[in-house]
């Protein structure tokens, strides 16, 4: 098997440009007249475990943040939700109640972002899977990964790790010692406002953090064909990461760096007020390629595992 | 388990009706604005089998029919195709090649249909899915499972059974035998002109044929609160279906009530040279509940079983 970029560079190449599309294949969501669309799937045994269920996660956080995941996709284009699709797949002679629970936490997020369940299909299969389509009002600007240009800063949402150390305390069964952790997995946050504020502030280029943030920036800075430094002692982390990543035996850098679906929105921009109003500085767009993770000296430091796999 | 029906008037009762969405949860598409969205899955020992590959199916042939099963909601809604994103599953480990040949398949039915793929998902999964969301544009007038009235015709486009008898001998290893009948199953055609050209011509509802005739019929009959009549000997077999259900020891009225995937047409309409032109009448609607089969004479044909529960 090739890398996903592989893949994704061949499905680009079978699909063709289409006519009309200002954003397609390859970016967070495409862009089509003035509709931004994008999918999304949370499938058993890659994004959620079915363990998990009754220890610190409900069917209906599942759902909800299945949904917020792929709303989380308009959030990087600068789109405002509008509707969704919800597809279901559930092993035959699952419970009703699991798939209305799912249901339940989809309608959730729905209402919170204003994007109505408008259709959807049900299907059996061997896992579970939600898959959800989201369309969104593309902004006046719709941002994507490529523009970063040199001399832009790196700019951040909200802050990194919670979901990778809540995702690690579910696995060991050790949710209860970090159920704040596991709220915050299951009631993530898609940055619409901040999305939307971005733009309007000059942002040149966006991605949200699905698959850590290193592994995004990689996406971010290949797509604009800069490099990223990123200043490590300048990231986020969660409020209490350090001590609840101690706890459980983890180092929370690697959670920040690699643990994935944070759902924070990575921005290149300028400095300005604008964008220090809903991010933080966490480094610098210069010329080159990849990116690079430094400590205060300017040294780099080796990341070992960065990207984030889901369960693999 | 409940049933289908039930389950989706829950659905429909969590998630609730949406301002500004002309059609929404329980029909073929949804319609919001101009914009015309659906969402269909093709899962692996659900819609297809991976022991038919080599034996008288291709990748390529799963993905373009799955492409086009979702593109047939749109002309079950005398919508025009505008646009898909194709979301696949595929088990880790499984070959590129593999994923590419369903792309290509899509890729075929997106040319074929004017309906490019800008966007899609990868994920990890036990079994193979392709869930394709397809976004259209509405027609002058929208097409739906309600609004059939007593007096009206029951019209279809094409003919019945092919498909149901492909997937039999597929799944008897018996494919060379009907190869035309297979290559019918995996070249099914959305029928898109034939949605507007009924929408223009007065049809008051239509459904496409996915789960069988029977089945698909007594959805548009209840939602529409009338009951439909098909004279069973008006049923246009597919040319040759007869003889190839016997020699494969298969009823060939049961394939074309019950067999599904045909994604022909049901449309309610009186009678009309337009209608005529494109489909043919196969019954009538009259006052009451249901659907009833019956034969030259009116009398009542017993179905057994007549709905397509895929490998159920």
């Amino acid at each position: 098997m090739g890398s996903e970029r592989e893949r994704i560079a061949r499905l680009r190449s079978i699909h063709g440009e289409a006519e009309g599309v200002a954003i397609g294949i390859g970016d967070d969501a495409a862009v089509l007249g003035g509709s931004v669309l994008s999918v999304d799937a949370a499938i058993e045994d890659v994004h959620f475990r079915r363990a998990w269920i009754g220890r610190g996660a409900s069917w209906r956080d599942v759902g909800r943040r299945a949904a917020i995941a792929a709303l989380s996709d308009l959030a990087a284009m600068a789109a405002r939700p509008r509707a969704m699709l919800s597809a279901i797949a559930l092993p035959r002679g699952e419970e009703d109640e699991v798939l209305f629970a799912i249901a339940e936490g989809v309608a959730e997020a729905a209402r919170a972002y204003g994007a109505p369940v408008i259709g959807g299909n049900l299907s059996a299969a061997r896992e579970i899977g939600i898959t959800t389509t989201v369309l969104g009002e593309a902004g006046p600007t719709s941002l994507r990964r490529a523009g970063a240009a040199p001399g832009d800063l790196v700019w951040l949402t909200g802050d990194l790790g919670a979901p990778a150390l809540a995702v690690a305390a579910l696995e060991a069964g050790r949710a209860s010692e970090v159920a704040a952790f596991v709220r915050r997995l299951f009631h993530p946050r898609a940055r619409i406002a901040e999305g939307l504020a971005a733009a309007a502030a000059g942002a040149r280029a966006a991605i949200d953090v699905s698959d850590g943030l290193a592994r995004d920036l990689g996406h971010l800075a290949e797509a604009s064909g800069i490099s990223a430094v990123v200043e490590i002692a300048s990231l986020p982390l969660a409020p209490g990461l350090a001590d609840a990543a101690a706890s459980l035996g983890l180092d929370p850098v690697a959670l920040a760096l690699g643990g994935g679906e944070d759902y924070e929105l990575l921005l290149t921009a300028p400095d300005s007020p604008a964008l220090r109003a809903i991010a933080r500085p966490i480094g610098r767009i210069e010329q080159g390629r990849g990116v690079r993770i430094v400590d205060a000296n300017g040294a780099p430091i080796s990341l070992g595992r960065t990207g984030h796999d889901h369960f693999g």
